[in-house]
């Protein structure tokens, strides 16, 4: 089998042009990761006093016409974009999901290595924290409904709207890291 | 489960430098990378008559120690560079393979993710190949074991030593890609 991940006559497209390395990054600042193919939610969160503020949060999403490294590139851009004018310090990816198959694995481990290389090579450190863990952090219930964890964050964090799903649990993943790093760790956080 | 894809106190890194688009790339250089998180390989073949030139080879080593977010940046600025000096224009990746299990799949999706960004937005066109149809190609027995894959990629390409194994696989998808251009087929190549 032979197969295109991308479209013949492809006009070159410049490379993105360098940014900056994220200087003056508050350490306060999160941003979670939901990578998927077609629909990587993000969402920036400053931990504040008195309550977090959501600095911006959304969803990119990729046709299902477009080829795989279209997609990637897009994911890649866009995060890219948004670190450089949110500027967190640290990202929060999500950690080992459940995956119907071998192939869907793969393909969201390609939208998971396109995140990291985004943020990492933006000076953000990179942790990852299981989806388990994280309903279990925001709604109480490692088994909670997607819906459930939307709205404990829309709760959470004061928003007019429920965010959309995939925006919700990268919400959800900046909220979780920040709860974890406030409290006293039985299990140290287990270097990849 | 909380796993740290990065180590902590880590000095912001500088992104690396905006690269030029791939302009003046010739049609007949190919690159072939096997993506893998502690050894990508990766091989440059210029086809030229009367025989085709290697032109890079060599394995993306990544030590056992390093975070998994390291290993990714490394993958994507070696790419990258290999690019920069090389100028091909079509980037060729293994395509579905026999993994273990899902971490295994997911793990070398993300390397895969890596890859074809740093190619991508180069400019080049990315194409996949499975690993059987390569073997098929190359040693004309889709079950054909590595280092018999290895022999005859330094046959064709009438190399002085056996390339490592990583970089063999790599010119071998270049070798295979290069083949099927060339050739009626029957199956129209998938778009993914």
């Amino acid at each position: 089998m032979k197969s295109r991940l991308h479209g013949a006559g492809r006009t070159p497209r410049p490379v993105p042009p360098a940014q900056p390395p994220v200087r003056g990054s508050a350490p306060g600042v999160v941003l979670g990761v939901d990578p998927s193919l077609r629909g990587t939610g993000y969402g920036v969160i400053r931990f504040t006093s008195p309550a977090p503020v959501v600095v911006a949060q959304g969803v990119v999403s990729c046709p299902a016409a477009w080829e795989v490294s279209r997609c990637l590139v897009k994911i890649a851009e866009t995060l890219r974009e948004l670190i450089r004018q949110t500027r967190p310090s640290v990202c929060v990816v999500e950690g080992l999901f459940y995956a119907q198959n071998l192939q869907t694995a793969l393909v969201m481990g390609q939208a998971r290595g396109a995140s990291i290389v985004a943020a990492a090579e933006a000076g953000l450190e990179v942790y990852e924290i299981a989806p388990r863990k994280v309903k279990q952090a925001i709604v109480g219930y490692g088994a909670a409904q997607k819906l459930a964890v939307a709205k404990m964050v829309q709760r959470l964090l004061r928003l007019s709207e429920v965010p959309a799903p995939d925006a919700a649990d990268a919400l959800a993943l900046a909220l979780a890291h920040f709860q974890e790093q406030g409290r006293y760790n039985l299990t140290p956080p287990r270097k990849l």
